[in-house]
């Protein structure tokens, strides 16, 4: 007689982004002559870098041709791909070894099943607001006792409160944790980490013997000096903490799907061998991910070095004068806004203190603009709402023109 | 502080593959000017079809336009994709809901895993031998207490013994199991079970409330009447079984990475609610994945119709063209040999019952052939040899040949 996980049941309503679906399809379908402006999720919107569409390209004629086709590659990536995210690392002053990195198909699937390497009790700390999933992925493998409808937490979970007064920086937790996770440049807020604000989690991991799991996704928004692309660049790093980054948002790979993680051998937690959570993660993908698509991989390759990298600058720049764009026009109408610099999010306070959710409807029936309500990300988020600068030009023009001519606060 | 998911510790020695790539490397670094034959891991060697060429090529292009550039598909995968392998079900008669079908990077993710949907107290049984994924994914989730040295089984898991006796078809289980994983046409062996013995599997399942997961990535070298290519078409196994399947044997997808799962809207198991199976797996998709890439989608949905399917054809006709030559040449030197007919594996006895991996580096050493030992897949197999008809036709005749001329048995 088959059981189902039952750790699923804990989990509340559906994932953040499909309920966001949901409603702007509702409401396309009560207003089918309206054109939506989306800045909710963060999705990228401008064409791949020509680059990186000819390695593809190349690829796929490779491919297409007896002599140079392959097939099954290595599950933690093709070594050239490997070698060039070393040599990436190298340049910003990071000393990997190959075997040190994973390449993936994204870092959504690292991120969530990163929680497969350490035991089930493991207390877990997440910045609040924070990307749901983290959250998730651990109340679906049995983190929590379930979801606390007063609290609007997750119980067992330790979440870090990210607030204006702390200028959404998370504070070191009150409380032993095994695991915390910190996104840098931070999904949602649009706030970044100092070397020094992170180094406080770093020696708090290493007293503790804590381990960080650390997204970078957003590591190329950075553009003010003083603030780590990697957390290796932090002493003591390479001893607790395992880095998560992603192509997509840097060269536009978001349905292309690319990324990479890094495990390095000196990682250590209370029990483990030396070396052994890099072979345990490697042993978790040999075993349960058959490697990233090959083409895909080829276009990573590209968006790395030389021409292909200088488009993706490119990009990135394209969306971070968007963020300015956001940022400026939300000012204007009088809203308090903070991120937008140093990352593609605007993390934006409703007016009047209402909650994100009812913001959320008002944008999108005055203004037509989606954005995303900030309590999705937890319980700290409840009066903002994320405002990606994720669409083209013209789109966020006329989201911040509708914006500023229909919204009633 | 941070402890490890110490099931990990409860694996054996590395995955298979890995394993025979250490032997194949090592030998070739004592013989270097030594070409190896390599008919070992299940790896397409032949040209992807152009139809599925030019629909990635077609398909990159896009994304290297603005106007026509695409970011996120859904997790599920693309609708058009999940229309048309409804449509690829209903030619064999069997008719799904699109929100039955789930896009995935591959059968590998998809078959390691669905055991998350479970209680982890599952009692799991798996035809011996079996795709060491079955097992590892179900040992590194705490489903065992570990290897035990003298069976050369892992504990608490039900092997379900095939032998030459009972041709390769797995028997039901003598106790009460939860979760029954079977492979049809089957990997390693090649043998095939027909609608009559798999609905014994139903009638057990439903009986018992078991789950099956169904894999059937080689359905289409099934070149005799008779046997199934989706469990769906024996009555009740959309009430009890997931069907998981992949482009990578029949198109050639082994490094692109593309597959599907179905889970049946009226599965269900002890304490299910209805759809609640089909809706924890689409809630694990959206959380833990974030679709399969959008050029590899493309390419599927060539593969599934017009000439891309026809091209399919040809390359499966090819391999199995290889595995006559295979089944041929190795009876011809007295091998007892199975499979080969409906699957693109034979199932050799190894000579004078020695055991399967000193046979491995016999004919590694005398014919520098690589073949995969039986016992990786479970005792069962462990005085048989898996060859693989996945090679150019050139190096599969000369396989035979050197084994012909050179094996000492």
């Amino acid at each position: 007689m088959a059981t189902i996980n039952s750790a699923y049941r804990k989990l509340a309503s559906g994932y953040l982004f499909p309920e966001i679906n949901r409603r702007v399809r509702s409401w396309q379908e009560r207003n089918p002559d309206k054109k939506v402006l989306r800045l909710g999720i963060g999705n990228t919107t401008e064409a791949l870098p020509q680059a990186i569409c000819e390695a593809m390209i190349e690829k796929v004629e490779e491919l297409g041709k007896r002599e140079t086709y392959t097939g099954y590659g290595d599950e933690q990536g093709d070594g050239y791909l490997r070698a060039a995210l070393v040599e990436y690392y190298k340049k910003g002053g990071v000393s990997l070894e190959m075997d040190e990195v994973f390449v993936s198909d994204g870092a959504k699937s690292d991120a969530a099943n990163i929680q497969t390497l350490f035991s089930i009790d493991s207390v877990v700390a997440v910045a609040d607001p924070a990307y749901p999933v983290y959250v998730d992925s651990n109340v679906a493998s049995g983190r929590s006792e379930g979801w606390d409808e007063n609290l609007g937490m997750y119980k067992d979970l330790v979440y870090l409160s990210c607030t204006e007064e702390n200028g959404f920086i998370p504070p070191l937790p009150s409380q032993k944790v095994d695991l915390i996770y910190l996104c840098n440049p931070n999904n949602p807020t649009g706030a970044v980490m100092s070397h020094e604000q992170v180094k406080r989690f770093i020696d708090y991991a290493r007293k503790n013997k804590s381990v960080i799991i650390y997204d970078s996704a957003y590591s190329e928004y950075i553009t003010e000096e003083g603030y780590p692309r990697s957390i290796y660049e932090i002493e003591g790093a390479k001893e607790c903490a395992i880095e998560i980054s992603s192509f997509s948002k840097f060269s536009g790979f978001t349905g292309v799907r690319l990324g990479w993680t890094v495990v390095p051998r000196s990682l250590v937690c209370e029990d483990s061998k030396p070396r052994e959570l890099n072979r345990m993660w490697n042993r978790r993908q040999t075993t349960f991910f058959n490697g990233a698509s090959n083409i895909a991989q080829k276009g990573g390759y590209a968006a790395l070095s030389g021409e292909g990298y200088e488009q993706s600058r490119v990009l990135v720049a394209y969306y971070l004068e968007n963020a300015r764009l956001i940022r400026e026009g939300l000012q204007r109408i009088g809203l308090t806004v903070y991120g937008g610099i140093n990352s593609p999010y605007i993390w934006a306070k409703t007016p009047n203190g209402i909650d994100s959710w009812t913001f959320f409807d008002q944008l999108l029936d005055q203004c037509h603009v989606v954005v995303t309500p900030g309590g999705g990300f937890g319980p700290a988020g409840n009066q903002f709402v994320r405002v990606s600068a994720y669409n083209h030009r013209e789109n966020v023009e006329e989201a911040m023109k509708m914006i500023q001519e229909n919204l009633m606060i």
